[in-house]
């Protein structure tokens, strides 16, 4: 089958690729579209985030792998021991390895897992014709869910994750930093949970164009102050979700939430930030972070389903596999105007 | 009266001074004891947190102003309208100016107030034979609790509103960064609230005597890395309580925290900190901060009398107000062994 495989920095090949064998517990998908993610760029450009030199624990694979972590496509085999899952089915893949049986996953808190591990980084993944996942990732979809919508399910995930871990209630205000596809995602999440005001803060207009359509106030930070036009227009913002991560946007976070108020921080940001702890003592606020999801996957098939979340505006482009390093890899460093490119995997 | 008047930096004056008039809504209260704070050093010996210049809209009163707002006494003189409350009882101060009509009142975050603000720093406080309050600052407290322990209740209040923030449980482990009077209560209020294992982190061997003493177990950041000696000795710390708001704490507060965990900070800091939010956001881990407390004072009282919470302990020495300034506001900033010191009203 035909793969795009990382090698390392810089190095992704689209070549013939082997199809595991299908393990007990497991499935394989016809993969049928795939989006690039911002890990996927991480990999690419920095050489991080992959799995290299020891197998992982629970993939028991490492590089070279075939990245790809959102994706959806159809039940093809399925391994000895699985059930309430048949060949034929039309699925999304929930792409969190997790072991549980260690503390976190006990609690249900398996994003938290010591084992924690993501098809696509530390396994073989999605761009690829076909991908062996454990059975148990397997999310199936209704016929009101194209493929398309599916393979937008998991980063809708992670900012669906973000909204119900803030304390965000409906009618509330938020704003939104960063209009790339999380915080664009974030903005049609916290509007499904019913946010009565959502501003989106980003440098570039035509982000913040698509945020306007998904129904934000886009302001752009490069030209006025967002702190205080923010502050005018909405009386008080009670939760930021931080999309963006870097010290201007930390600091207008902290600076625009009420008393009471969240930060909520989405972004990996790798290098530490500044915090004026007095304004958060001041207004007794709360900084917090999410990472990934966790039994949110249903819910957001759902609510796409119920036409609640229209996923597909954040599409800017749909590709081939074979052009997945030029219009993909290097087009989203480069191009701005894009949110979420799509891989249609096949012909 | 006699009254510890703060006129200035490094200028408090202890002097005659005329007793205001009970106005509609208010009491006089005979002062019998009253601890000095930090804020108390802060207003003395940097001149910070005093209402100067134009009067506070609840008080409406301005410097100079009689410092003190950790005290207990007895109720000599109701105004009109005060009911629930008489003559002869024994009450301690919860001292927090209010509006009670904005939104953070409205919500019950009184603490939160758009003009909240501190008898004995935005109105004459308790270092004074008498001092006037409004009606709804006052609790009774019961026989079983003395003036001495009633003076500890606001700093208790402090310490027992930031573990009552958290999202502590019975049998979790904390760890709290300063072994200062907050440090120390903080100490008192996680083992009352049923913390199975509590580490106090301190440079002075002084104080962590103390907080051993009151059930904490001490370890000497100066002479070893906390960090690792906390992780191994509990195998994880759920919630870090930051009393120290330094650098070094804080980093090892964002590190020391399992997943899901959470960093409280109930210290004052001036200046921005830096947060490693890559550690913040793998842990999917919480910064929250309190300010004073709020709808508390009746559960310390009554912890107290119950026996449940031996402030006592964190007094280290009582004074008389002639004394104030040396043997006080002067002695804490150079004795580190010193936790709370209270000022015996009257002879």
């Amino acid at each position: 089958m035909k793969a795009a495989v990382w090698y390392g920095e810089k190095d992704v090949r689209v070549e013939e690729r082997e199809v595991r064998s299908v393990q007990a517990g497991q499935v394989k998908i016809k993969v049928e579209y795939a989006g690039i993610c911002g890990s996927d760029l991480h990999a690419y450009h920095h050489g991080v985030g992959i799995q290299e030199g020891q197998e992982h624990p629970l993939s028991h694979q490492k590089a070279p792998l075939t990245l790809g972590h959102e994706f959806a496509g159809t039940i093809v085999e399925l391994g000895e021991n699985v059930s309430g899952i048949n060949v034929g089915q039309r699925v999304v893949v929930e792409p969190l390895y997790h072991c549980g049986v260690c503390e976190y996953c006990l609690h249900g808190q398996y994003n938290q897992c010591v084992d924690f591990g993501f098809v696509g980084l530390n396994s073989d993944g999605g761009f690829a014709d076909y991908v062996v996942v454990e059975a148990y990732m397997a999310h199936q979809i209704p016929d009101e869910v194209s493929f398309e919508e599916g393979a937008l399910v998991e980063p809708t995930a992670v900012a669906m994750h973000a909204v119900r871990h803030s304390s965000l209630k409906v009618g509330q205000k938020v704003v939104v930093y960063g209009a790339g596809p999380i915080g664009l995602l974030t903005v049609l999440c916290a509007k499904a949970a019913g946010a009565s005001q959502i501003f989106a803060v980003d440098v570039f207009d035509e982000r913040l164009d698509l945020a306007a359509k998904l129904g934000a106030i886009p302001v752009n930070s490069a030209k006025v102050n967002a702190t205080e036009v923010i502050s005018q227009q909405s009386g008080g913002i009670d939760i930021a979700f931080e999309a963006a991560g870097v010290q201007p946007t930390m600091d207008s976070a902290v600076s625009i939430v009420k008393k009471g108020g969240q930060v909520v921080v989405i972004a990996a940001i790798s290098k530490p930030l500044q915090v004026d702890f007095f304004q958060l003592l001041v207004k007794e606020a709360t900084i917090t972070a999410t990472l990934a999801y966790r039994h949110i996957f249903p819910e957001i098939i759902s609510l796409i389903a119920a036409g609640a979340l229209d996923v597909k505006q954040v599409i800017t482009r749909k590709i081939k596999l074979d052009d997945i390093v030029e219009q993909g890899l290097e087009l989203l460093l480069s191009d701005k105007s894009h949110a979420k490119i799509l891989v249609k995997i096949g012909d």
